[in-house]
């Protein structure tokens, strides 16, 4: 047997490359498949989008190698993007571009901890997250999050887990796997525990587009004097855009955060792909209203889910967000895995167990509504009602 | 100050950026820039090249998440590539694309070590391979090259640091930046030494493609009955395709490092980007007569540099290989880093001083020759014999 590094070798394999497999395992018997699994809109990419994206690929000015920190016009309009959302003054320094979201964590990750270091999470949490830590060798400690509390992280839990020495504390919001959006004030007081530990906060937002309209500024942690120095802000392209198969994310941070994440970025990849990040400068501006119309689509989207829920027997939603909803399924004794795998073949119902994102998760089940239309939602009804564990 | 991870902050900032910084300083006066910095080459991508990049980059095929090993296309028609170069039978599961080489590299060295494990390598050395493994607490030993033996990597002192334990060992062939082609027969020993250790060998090949015609296959490790438990290949597709933009590399090996792979790319960036995967699937095979014309190019280019070495006083040709040539410049007692500064600003030749490439390299240059022209190269004869040091 060849002999690999043991923190790869005990990593699980990646879980969506499973779900799927049991979504192919479907026959068909109950109408199409319903695929509440992927955390990608089920709509398509924006026709420009995708002209741009041909029109920057066909040009040999993005042939060669790029910036490390990313296409100066990517830059520069994300700079604009995030000082009008966050009403913050954010300029080209601090943003640096990356190939997704995971990789913007990881490089967050790299460059504050170490292996033998701790970082923070909360429970559930986001996979990739904690198999990032782990590979590295970095220890986790998690934070828990209550359904009872609609899954917000418990700040005494944080701030007795903010102990001397700890590098970082990692949140998403909007959450992924619950949809939970952590309230401003919330991410303030969070704020000021970390900074007041000499800790970095991490923060994905990766679905901070699909907050219902009117909700304000996200927060306004990039307002408060020296944030630099203690907030790492993450954000992915793939969602918004529906382009994650061209992987774009981006890190907004202080100018000596992006100079070490410009050293590692240069030992994992060089550079962003680069005709993706023209494109996508482009579209950054250009796609506002189509992205306000998806916001109010996925809004739709939540209704019809939420009116399902209520008319389901034994089916609880425990809580819905930006983008997931997270839902109790009827069989206390009964792994997650379990349910969902059978939802999947039997019911043409994909989702994510709650399992994949932590210890004591096997009640829930991950629904990424935003994935199906209305109608098709309203469809669960019948299925989930239908629905029946074999051998219960 | 801000914390930073230790490993991190003490990396010496990215390279190349800075020798690009001296070449805007040339003002021209000795003519136009004769830039040798680059590895890439200094023609275009083919037109081909750049319309199936852009038909891919149009289609909603490739917008959304895509296998993490790589495009089935793409890894069935490198498996095809690599079978017939090294005649050796590679199936789709020995191929794992990544975003490029550097990112190859990482996974590969993830795959096999961990922090406080050894790792050996050259000197000199390809810097980023340094550096990747330094920022992750894995320690390096040097295996010295020397000028005497065209840097060959020296058997006997591969066979005394083949400690227990040791992880890896990782060459590049041909060599950046001796340009120094490893023979087959060589490769083969040390490979043996490897395996009877119980230690990997990582190959990074990425300027196999500029071998001269009918030198054969670059070795035949991959015939070697088990080879899947000690031998990782590296290659990108940058620079035979003149595509680093597009950031697309591959990793050759046996399904069990393909396997651990995966797990590592789906926290560092889940997949490659997709729609260039798409396209170089397409131009793999139907590109192969204009490759084979560039290293014709290449071949004269090389011509061309042994040409003007041979006259010029003081400055030596150490070695040329498939790519870069490795030069001694005319001043003992001066770091080349000052002397490539000066012959960049002075004389508008840019090129890396070997310092950035290990100790001891401080009397050498790499000139990456395959980035100019033959009549462009033949300059050098000028611009060489009239530069003075200044203040000598
Ligand atoms: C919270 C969160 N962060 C990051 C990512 C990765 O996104 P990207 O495609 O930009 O790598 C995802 C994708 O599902 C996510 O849910
Ligand atoms: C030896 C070697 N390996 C890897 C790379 C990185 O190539 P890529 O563009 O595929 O990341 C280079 C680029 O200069 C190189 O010289």
């Amino acid at each position: 047997m060849p002999h690999f590094n043991p923190l790869i070798a005990k990593l699980s394999p990646p879980p969506v490359p499973s779900v799927l497999a049991w979504a192919k395992a479907y026959d068909g018997a109950r109408g199409p498949l319903i695929d509440l699994s992927q955390a990608v809109p089920g709509y398509p990419a924006h026709p420009d989008m995708l002209k741009w994206l041909s029109k920057t690929a066909a040009s040999p000015a993005f042939t060669g190698y790029g910036a490390i920190e990313g296409e100066l016009s990517l830059r520069t309009a994300y700079a604009a993007h995030v000082s009008g959302l966050y009403k913050a003054s954010i300029g080209v320094k601090n943003i640096h571009i990356t190939s997704g979201c995971n990789q913007a964590f990881i490089c967050a990750a790299m460059a504050v901890a170490g292996a033998g270091d701790t970082v923070l999470m909360t429970n559930p949490f986001y996979f990739n997250q904690q198999t990032t830590l782990a590979m590295l060798g970095i220890g986790v400690e998690l934070i828990p999050c209550d359904a009872g509390t609609g899954f917000l992280p418990d700040i005494d839990a944080i701030a007795s887990a903010l102990k001397p020495g700890v590098r970082a504390l990692a949140l998403v919001t909007p959450n992924n796997p619950t949809g939970s959006v952590y309230p401003p004030a919330l991410l303030r007081r969070i704020f000021d525990l970390c900074r007041a530990n000499g800790t970095w906060l991490i923060l994905d937002e990766t679905y901070r587009d699909f907050l219902t309209e009117g909700s304000g500024a996200p927060h306004e942690l990039m307002s408060v004097k020296g944030w630099q120095n203690s907030l790492i802000c993450l954000y992915s392209f793939s969602k918004s855009f529906c382009i994650p198969g061209h992987r774009l994310g981006a890190i907004t941070a202080g100018p000596a955060v992006v100079e070490q994440v410009a050293k590692i970025m240069d030992n994992l990849q060089i550079c962003a792909p680069r005709s993706a990040q023209a494109a996508v400068a482009k579209a950054l501006p250009a796609l506002d209203d189509w992205r306000a119309g998806n916001r109010a689509e996925i809004a739709t989207r939540a209704e019809a889910l939420k009116q399902v829920m209520s008319k389901l027997k034994g089916w609880k939603l425990q809580a819905i967000g930006a983008y997931f909803a997270y839902i109790r399924h009827p069989y206390p004794d009964i792994r997650s895995e379990f349910v969902a795998e059978k939802l999947a073949k039997l019911a043409g119902i994909v989702c994510l167990p709650g399992d994949y994102f932590g210890e004591g998760q096997e009640g829930y089940l991950r629904f990424a509504f935003a994935n199906a239309d209305a109608p098709t939602i309203l469809q669960l009804e019948e299925r989930l009602s239908n629905f029946n564990l074999p051998g219960l």
